[in-house]
Parts: C-alpha cells; structure tokens; sequence
C-alpha cells in the first residue's frame, strides 16, 4: 500500500454498475449528481478516458470491472450496497463521505498482483489471459476427476489425482482458495498460493511459491479437464495441454477511501470479530 | 538460492554430532578421515575459526548446530545416517561424494530467514532470541487453553482462544507448523506464516504476512502460557507479556552438494512421489 | 432423544451456580422463587435427593455440574445468562417460560454417552474417572510432544507422534474435538471419535469407532506425558502407561425444554445460519 | 462383521472382471481352472445363479460389480492385481490361497450399508438409485458453484453454497469423502457422513448423522447442479429439485479371507503404518 503526502485529483470517472438493479441504477443516479457537483466528468464503463472507475455492486462486479480496466490502467473503487465485500470497501451509507474523500485526494493506492495466464498444445498457445483471483484446472463437463503434474520454474513438483489445482493471487487467497483451504496471503506477499482441491493423496497441501515463479500445470490424464479464470471457464483441456501461468507486468490498482484497513475487512468478513464473545460461551 | 560459478574453498571445517552415539561417532571419524586426506584442518564444534560445519544426526541436530552458529555466520550442511531430512540431505551412503564435492567447490548456498523474538513485560525485556524454525506462544505448565491478541505492524489482527499460535519461517513451514495445518512457504518467499493451534473460532485459518512485518502477540488471558523457540521452552508468559517477532538481520546458510531440489525433498518426505500408485490402487 | 406423552413431574429441584457472582447469584434467587411458588423444595446442590438440577452459568459450569450427579442419575438443565451454549440451551430471557415449561411436564430428556476412563501401569490401575465431552492424551508440563499408539478391541490401529490425541463422545464432538478438526457427531450417533492432536504423519486423519469399542492409547515415548478428562488434567502418564476408554454404563441426562433443536443450536453457535449473506457479499 | 463356526461352502462363482486387460484375462482363466478343480461352477457376471462374485481388477471394479450384485444378494471379494484396495484385499500373489481358504469355508462375511436415493421434482420421483460410496450433489456441466439446503428428518440443517455436498456412508468414507476432509467412519458405525465440498462458510463442517435419518438436499439455486452416485453422473437437477437419501434395506456384502483386518488396510492405504521412521526423521 502506497501512501504518498499529496495525491493526484481524479476528474474522468466512468461508472459501472447493473443498471437493471433499480437499487444500483439509484445509487449510480446518486454518485452521478454528486460528481456533477464536485465539477467531474461521469463517463461510461467504456469510455478510456477515464482515470477512475467507481463500480457499485458485490466483489463480483468489481471482479468484472477490474478485468476489463486492465489494460487501461485505471484505478478502481467498490462501493457494495449489501454487507461490505473484500474488495468492495465503502458501504451504501458512507458512499458519499467515502467517495467525496477520496475526490478531495484522500486515498491510498492499493496495487494487486495479477495472473498472466497461457494454454498451450503442443507448442501452440490456444489462449491467453489475465487473472486477478485465480486459475483453477478444474473438471470439465462430465464432471470426472483429473489428474495433473505441476512444476515451478522447470523443477518438477507433484502429480496429483483429485478434482484439480487452484493458482491463487494474494487477492484471490481469500475467495475460492480459502474455502479450499488454502491460506491467506497479505496482499504485499509477493507469492502465489498453489492448492489442490480435494486431492486423492492425502499429505498433499498447499504450497506458496514467489510471485516470479513460473507455474506450469499439464493435464496428464482426464476425461474432460477445464480451465478457470476468476471463476469462469474459459478452455477445455484435453491431455497433455499446459496452462502456463506467471505474474502479469500489469496490475489493478484499488483506491482505498481513509481508514480502510486490510485485517479489519478480513475480520469483518471472517467473523473473526466476534470470536471472544464465542468462545466464552464454549467454556 | 545463490549459484556462484566459482565458489570459496572450505578448508576449516567443525565436526558436530553426538558422539555418544557409536554409528554417529563412527561417521564422524571416518569424515575427520576425508577431510584429513584433503589437507583440511579439522576444528571443534566450539571452535569460532570454522570456515563450515558438518553436522551428523538428524534435522534436530541441525536446528541446534544452525542456531548456535548463527552469531559466528559459519555455514551448515548435514549428513543423515537415517532416512534422509528437510535439513540434512546427504545420506551416509553419499557421504564421501557428497562432502568431497563441497570441498571442490561443487555447491550451493541458500540463505534461510531467521526470526528475531524478543518478550516484554511492560516496557522490560525479559528475553531475547532467535528462531529457524518457528516460535510458539501455546499452553504452559497446566495445559489449560490460552487467549491471546496479535497485531501485524501496529494493526490489530485478531484474538484468538485456542491451544495457542505459531509464527513460522518458511523453513519452519514444513515442520511443526505443518503438523497444524499450516501453508508450505517455499524458501524463496519471503514470508512469516501465523498458524493458530486449535483455535475455538473455526473461521481462523492460517495467514502469511510479510517478512518485513513486525509480529506481536500479546497474552490476554491464561493461567499459564509459554513461549517456544524452535520447540524449547524458553520462557513463561503472564497475562500482558508480549511476544514482539521480526525477522533477523542474520541468516543460516545452508551449503548444498550438486543436485539439490527443494521439491524433490518435499515429495519425498512427504510422499508425494507415490501420490500416483496410490491413486490408482484407490479408483 | 426420548419424547413421552406424559411426563413425570419434578418436584426436588437442586440448584447450581457460582453464587459469588453477582448476576448469577441474582438468577438463582428469582429461580428460588419461581420454584418456591410452584410449590418446589429448592435444594442445595450436594443433596442427593433431587430430581432435578438447574445450574446456571455456561457450559463449563454445566459440564462441572453434570460430572458430578452422574452417580446420583439427576437429570439436569441449564440457564445461560450470556450467549447459549451447546448445553445450556435457555437464556435468561426465557428462563421464567423455559423453566415453567419443563415444571408443567413439558420436556424431553436427552441421554448424552460418557467416557468411562481408566489409567493402568503395568496390570494396575492407577485412575478411574469418567469423562461427558473427551478424554486427551496430550503433552506435560515439559510442553514437548509426545508419541502413542491406539488399538480399538484389541487390534493396532497407528502409532503417532504429535501433540496428542483426542476421544471425544458426541457431546464433545462440538467441544475441543471440533477445534482440532475433528467430525461432528449428532448425539444420536453410537460412536466415539479419534482425532489426533497436530500429528506429524500428514495423512492421519480422524476415526470414528463404535461406541461398543474399547480403545486403548498408550504413551510410546515421552518426556512428559498427560491425561485430560473434560479438560481436567488428572494424572501424569509414564511410558508404557495406557489409557483404557469404553462407553460407561451411566448417561447425563439433559432435560430440554420445548422447542429444543439440535441442529438450531448448532447453526447458531457455529454461525451458520448467516452463511447465506456471507456468501453473498463474496460473490 | 460376523464370524461364523461353520461357514456354507460356495459353489456356484461368478468370475468379473475387464477381459480386455490381457494381465486381468490371464488371472480369470487361473481362476476359472482353480475353481474347476475345486468342483465349482464358473458363472458369467450375469448369471442369476451364482453363491459368490469373485472380482479381478481394483476398488473401482469392485464398486461397479457391487451395484450390480445388491439386487441378487451375491456376495463379493475382490482380487486385486496390483496395490491393494480399500475392497480388494486380496493380491495376486495371495489369489490362490486367499480364494482357496474361501472356499475351504474359512472366510468372514462383512455387511455394507448403501443408500437408497431418489430425486424428486416436485411430488415426481425423477431417479431411484442406490450408491455403496456416496451420493454428491455437484456442480454440473458449467462447472459453477452451486447453492443448497440440508435436513435430516425434516429438521433443517444449514444452507450452504459452494462445490456442494457428500453424503458417504463408511465404506465411502475412505473414497472420495476422505479427499475432502471427511471423517473416517469405521463400518461398524450406523452412521452416515455429510461433508461440505469447498464451502464458503468457513465453519462449516463434516457431520456424522445416523443412518436411519432421511436426509434431504435441495437445489437452492444453480445454473447448473448435478447428482452422482459412486462417482457416476446420473441426474441433472434444477432448483428446487430434491435428492431424499436414506439407508437401503439392501446391503453388499464382502467376503474377507482369513487375515483381514480393517484398521490394517487404512494403515497401508493411507501410509499410516510409515509413520515412526518418517516423523523419527524430521526431529
């Protein structure tokens, strides 16, 4: 997180939102007026020009938002109008305090790592992708498990029969990874998590390797192997394809509104916050 | 993991092993053998003039040999006359082979994270020490659980009741933290894992943090809790004391023989390499 | 759980708590008089001639009281003043209604399975005690680990190494079992399970046995080894010394009253029943 | 498991096993001659007829052979050519003896529980199937998470969204249940095994309930959830469709040569019986 003595005024603000959602297509109605006022230009989701995306929805609209911003570099902030996502900091009820903020140059600059993710067959790429969660080899249609043998930087790994491979950012670490219990990586450890999922070999667990790692996941035996990114399947793999994965040189950077703090959103989330009167009640 | 493509000649070497052992002393006689024969001079464990240590036994021996030569930055390779370790990856079987490459210059140097752990009572310290492997706050003399709190640089975490909290080094990572559940860190990350021992809040889960973190764990309530370093009771904790972790300025080195692989140790220790047998004989 | 149309009065009521205790002092005494007006003798909590024991206070409290009617066959119920427990199932808010209900006949009692745990060295036994939640063969005052072997009617089922093991009835499968990753076993389950303490085999995994079996553990190697009943630390445990469990003759009997659900309980003590938001702001 | 005095003699044996594996051909036709010896008939897998199965090939074999048999009350024993099984006890080498002995009548008779499912849209029965491992409702030909509700007994129980659900009954709870972190239940245990598959409440945990519970799971919302039955996809199910699972008052039996040990095989299976040399080495 970098927090630098004066920040950058943002002026070009796209909006991004469901608009068939009549609760978000008021509250983007809202932001609208309050941009207006505060002399800013509110643009399309499309339009590249913008040099801040404001998205109301859950941490999966930001997800969506923040694929696509990639390439153009700009910086995103979540605003959820139900319980606050891990992603999605500012709720509907501080939306204007929060964003006014960070209009008034109030913010810290979150970057977070990003898969650069490759198929090939053979020598032949078959696609190419971001991540900014995970890359999962997962099953396929039929539903039947795989089995797969992975390698860091050339040097063989494991091979494992199971349901498949999560490659989890830090950012990812705390969605789909978590629940397959894999661990939580703070945002600034330059890692990446590898997690089987439901593995056949029992003392298989996962392992974090650094981010300059070079990952290489082959399917060895599969009825219908199938590859993930952020959740949505992108390629089926047949045997012997490779998804080969790596730390983008891009990023996505969050805007944070003051006082965002990353453990108190994993409490929150986590419930960790309520632990103690919990416990008690377990004596 | 440093690969120089020419490397210093080791020509002081300390012989560490418990001699009380007849298999460990032989092993040590015959390499005070071979290193005669190569012109080395051959030092005590003691003696703070070594060039490099040969440590005969088990990984435990080796943490032990590890943690009193980290003042003197002597660097450590172990000989395993039993099943091969994390630590110690020579078999006596390579043991010539593998030492005479090393006095060829044949070999290489991994520098493994330390932590710097220091207790306070109030603003007293009472303590102050390293740890390879890891350092625990968990239960004392009665066995009865414990609550404590613990803060990343100054921001709180979370409080946890349970059996206690392992703060692991990467090295660490594939020993007792292991054991509970704690995340695999390769080496190369540079990364503290916090692995809560039986925690009543089952949404805990294990956490890395930065290496540049500063830890601090803080007892909230328990009739007895204790600090470990690297699985040796040092020091008995009342309710207040604080447990403060960072990450050494030193560091251990390990020297490897040629044909070292992190992985490779992993899978074999953790019998990865059967995974696919297993797997088979299970459909 | 057994559900009688009619249900036999109680009449001799022994009631249970810390009396020093300002809150809980306060509840007994309008418990006092809610039983007095019903025309109920209200007991002390030694006297031997109750039908029926209210204790109020958490679930340590209750698993205190309940260890000690056992002998006396004194169904019991508890009155939580804070957050519900696993076993006190009614809040002060409700105690008036709850208490009155089970008074008018309307309850079901619920028979819980007990440990009965005996300590032998050599062919003589040095302990006998029973245990409601779990039995724990852990570590010592020494705090280091510890290596077992368990045998279930007589046949090998591993040796371990690690911090311990658990044996808990279903009643503490939701006690500290649950915190070492043990399975959840509905009360209605004849089973006892295994759940080993932080093993070092990677693989082991917890077990659940009838609850017709006897199981044995005994201390392979250790500097100082422990025996834990329902927390209790009760006697140090030498090499070669084994713990001998089977299901004891005598139940706890819960007295509940309308409305009690087991699932209810645990949903909310485990929080799941605000999975459904959770998951969706993760989305 | 019940073991007899005099055992009745089998004469009628059924031969299965895949014909095409030229290694798996050569051991029927050993048998097939074994058998003829004996005086026994050889029986095709389909014949009516036959007082005993014998299988050659793995666990999976087995299990297929198994689902077939229930209707026809045949028992079975399997014949494994290369590792052993968790069903298939029997090695090759061992073949002649082990199916010897069986037929000298010295065996043991083993019951397995199956479950007896069926889906229901609406009040319309979709499928009724039976399963010797486990029923899992999944995720389907999308590969997208699914949500759902449990009760047993008609007592709700949680609604949980993730990869979905295993109910396994003992024999299935060292299959694909145990991969994701199931508790093993021993087959003595009238119980049946719930276990959660990646689920985004992080509490959530495994639940052993009895097997005379009905347990009922249903599709909450999907955009694509499936039921597999031992691994096999035999439905698509929409929301509000429901899988009703309860015990079957079939059961499979398994025919066991002298010698055969439950808690043996887990040992071998799950590497259990390596424990004391590896942790030895990691001290």
């Amino acid at each position: 997180m970098s927090l630098a003595a004066v920040k950058p005024k943002f002026s070009r603000i796209a909006l991004i939102g469901k608009v068939r959602s009549p609760e978000i297509a008021g509250s983007l109605r809202e932001l609208a007026e309050l941009l207006g006022k505060r002399g800013c230009t509110v643009l399309e989701a499309k339009d590249a020009s913008a040099d801040l995306a404001v998205v109301v929805g859950g941490d999966g609209s930001l997800l969506a938002a923040a694929r696509e911003l990639v390439g153009r570099k700009v910086p995103v902030v979540g605003v959820n109008l139900g319980r606050l996502g891990f992603m999605t900091d500012i709720g509907h009820e501080n939306m204007r305090e929060g964003i006014g903020a960070i209009l008034d140059g109030q913010y810290t600059i979150e970057e977070r790592a990003l898969l650069d993710a490759e198929i090939f067959r053979g020598a032949k790429s078959q696609l190419r992708t971001i991540a900014l969660n995970e890359a999962v080899v997962g099953k396929g249609a039929q539903g039947r498990l795989i089995e797969f043998a992975l390698s860091i930087d050339g040097e063989f790994v494991y091979r494992l029969r199971g349901d498949g491979v999560i490659v989890a950012t830090p950012t990812g670490s705390t969605a789909y990874a978590l629940s397959a219990q894999g661990p939580i990586l703070h945002p600034a450890v330059p890692a990446l998590a590898l997690v089987p999922l439901n593995p056949h070999t029992l003392s298989a667990r996962p392992v974090s390797v650094s981010d300059r790692s070079v990952i290489e996941i082959t399917v060895v035996s599969s009825l219908d192997a199938r590859a993930y990114f952020d959740g949505i399947a992108l390629a089926d793999m047949a045997e012997g394809d490779r998804l080969v994965l790596k730390r983008s040189a891009d990023v996505v950077r969050f805007v944070h509104p003051p006082g965002y703090r990353y453990f108190a959103t994993l409490r929150e989330k986590l419930r960790w916050s309520e632990a103690l009167d919990k416990q008690r009640s377990r004596e």
